[in-house]
């Protein structure tokens, strides 16, 4: 079930010839009429070519057709980049019946080469043939890179479907920044405002994008896409209270997506959980958490199931947020490590606890309501090999 | 030639029985007379035992002794780290009969665990017999702990004499920010006041060191600290524009330094030298040469030996620094790879400079004059071995 989940939507993925491995390519979505829509894109200072795009392209809150290319990132390509993808979103506007402006072009791939526009477009009778109303998986399918799995997700919410398919294995870090790029598309039947759409993207999805971190590296492509069909009917819905648990639905569809991100990042083997509680603020706590799930000396430790106390609270230390030693407490898997700023004897049970295969982080700084959740992952040897080992 | 290079110094290391191998573990350097001193401390929110001691008794701009213990960091260790720290301060004191107030206390080595201060004190004796003013040699291998190399240099400026050593293989990251601890010690006999140590520690040490990037990951015990005897004699010299010579002298040491830190970090094997130019000014350049040396997808391809563009292109849009793509140019070894924001095909060469063991990355941002240089180094699996095969 992913982003064809909810009504109004059909999607396909072909193999267009891209990727030199033969493997399906190209993925496009169609909503049955313009549908609602936002994004939010990487705030890397180069971006790719269709993240300049999108922008133009979804400025009126519509959109009509999603087209995705795996194999080249489209970026580091220059004006002619930019040529390609404008020719991209006219082939597909044609294809399909639609202007131009309404469709939404994401790349990831490789940075550098250009996108085999006349392949691509070669392949689009079949990509529009294959649309179907349950072809989400192959959508996901197609947009994936050095993604080992697919990873969907879908929920219902009362009337509303929602949906969801991300892709992104590397370059993943806080402020919508992945490498091997970020591609998040999430479905929905309700009739939702673009309004709706972009307060949903600014206030619930970007927090949980923002709380990942893989390798700390910022893509040039990273985009996240909600889109509404409203074709589930019903009277507008235009401001949050309007659907609370819509709202929440896709929240958590987002928050599942980014949790299989997490399992599926390069070379990862164990997800890391830090939850952190007692913080100033939310973002205070994010901080913080992001500071220990991106710490170097913390991912080498969980990959090495090693119940290392000392670079925790260094990792607490160095988020970058006042702290009071004396208050802060840092548990794993349920066992205290450092209590009021003091690092205990190590407890049976830790290097059990670090050979799961996720382990859970517990950091509380204080009395203060700022929590938040943050998914990262270890660094081992596979994470070496694979970008050491990859070719340009 | 090393921190008894100046004259008034005297110097020694001795193994005290706290690190398990047996090594020599305990240094001390101490002025023949109260010096003029300054430091820099990490900015780590829960810094160690010793940091805070040192801040206190360095507020009076003198020191007359150095003691560094390598073995345990005496971070998180509550109150009674720091009462330890000050118990070591009055055990040197009162061992070359100076005023507590007047000892600088540094510890490197395992979080967590107290400073075995009885074996420490029981050892000063034989620290004390061993003082020489050839030294620095025995002082700069007592500090090590993950190191492989004892990392000493020495400069002369006119007729005044500047000396150093480091410590530090891992957790190096700007802020002065290292874990293993990044420790240095600096020494001149030329007569400064506290307030020029200050300036030359402020304007010119904390740049050098904040452009030195490993793993990212900032220690609870880094401290640079800089020692003038004052012997080499001649009037007090109390702005930067008394000694124009000597600020440089006192640099070049710390640069040398720097780059010998580098050069031995945690499973280097090639030194990452990125040169930043035309930035809006020289906090920018290092912004985008940090980004750049600190991306672990750049590290990953520099220990391949992979010419990839598009990761330099990922992490200089990564910064955080406005840049005009159209005038963003990168070359490695002297190879230009992207020219105005654009990737060109990779040209002969490029993969043999990789294989040199320092890669030096150019980029150049536009025409203004902000510049920067930032030594790094690459990412491989020794690096993994060493981090995740650690034993708390």
């Amino acid at each position: 079930m992913s982003v064809t989940h909810p009504i109004g939507f059909s999607a396909s993925g072909v193999a267009a010839g891209l990727k030199a491995s033969g493997r399906a390519d190209l993925g496009l979505l169609v909503a049955e009429r313009p549908a609602a829509a936002a994004a939010a894109f990487t705030t890397n200072a180069l971006p790719a070519a269709p993240v300049v795009l999108g922008k133009r392209h979804l400025a009126d809150g519509r959109a009509r057709a999603v087209v995705v290319n795996s194999g080249q990132a489209n970026a580091g390509t220059g004006p002619e980049g930019l040529t390609d993808a404008e020719a991209t979103a006219a082939a597909v506007a044609s294809a399909i019946g639609a202007v131009a402006e309404d469709v939404v072009v994401c790349s990831t791939g490789v940075i550098g080469p250009r996108v085999p526009v006349d392949r691509l477009t070669a392949a689009l009778p079949d990509a529009v043939a294959s649309l179907d109303t349950g072809g989400g998986a192959g959508f996901a399918e197609a947009i994936l890179t050095t993604d080992v799995r697919p990873k969907e997700a879908s929920a219902t919410a009362g009337p509303f479907r929602v949906g969801g398919c991300v892709k992104g294995a590397g370059m993943i870090a806080p402020r919508l920044a992945h490498l091997a790029t970020m591609l998040a598309f999430l479905t929905t039947d309700a009739p939702a405002t673009p309004a709706l759409l972009r307060r949903i993207v600014a206030e619930r999805l970007v927090p949980v994008w923002n709380s990942v971190v893989v390798d700390g590296c910022q893509s040039t492509n990273d985009t996240v896409l909600l889109l509404a069909s409203g074709v589930a009917g019903g009277p507008e819905l235009d401001r949050p209270e309007d659907a609370p648990e819509l709202v929440d639905a896709i929240e958590g569809v987002a928050r599942d997506l980014a949790r299989q991100m997490v399992a599926d990042a390069e070379g990862a083997s164990t997800v890391l959980v830090v939850q952190v509680d007692g913080a100033h603020d939310a973002a205070a706590a994010r901080q913080v958490g992001l500071a220990v799930a991106g710490s170097p000396l913390v991912k080498t430790a969980v990959f090495g199931a090693d119940p290392n106390a000392g670079r925790l609270l260094q990792a607490v230390g160095d988020a970058g947020v006042p702290v009071h030693p004396e208050r802060v407490r840092v548990a794993l898997g349920g066992i205290t490590m450092i209590e009021a700023g003091v690092v205990l004897p190590p407890e049976d049970g830790l290097v059990e606890a670090m050979k799961e295969p996720e382990v859970v982080v517990e950091v509380r700084l204080g009395d203060d309501d700022g929590s938040a959740t943050v998914f990262g992952c270890d660094l081992g040897y596979e994470y070496v090999r694979i970008n050491a080992e990859y070719r340009t």
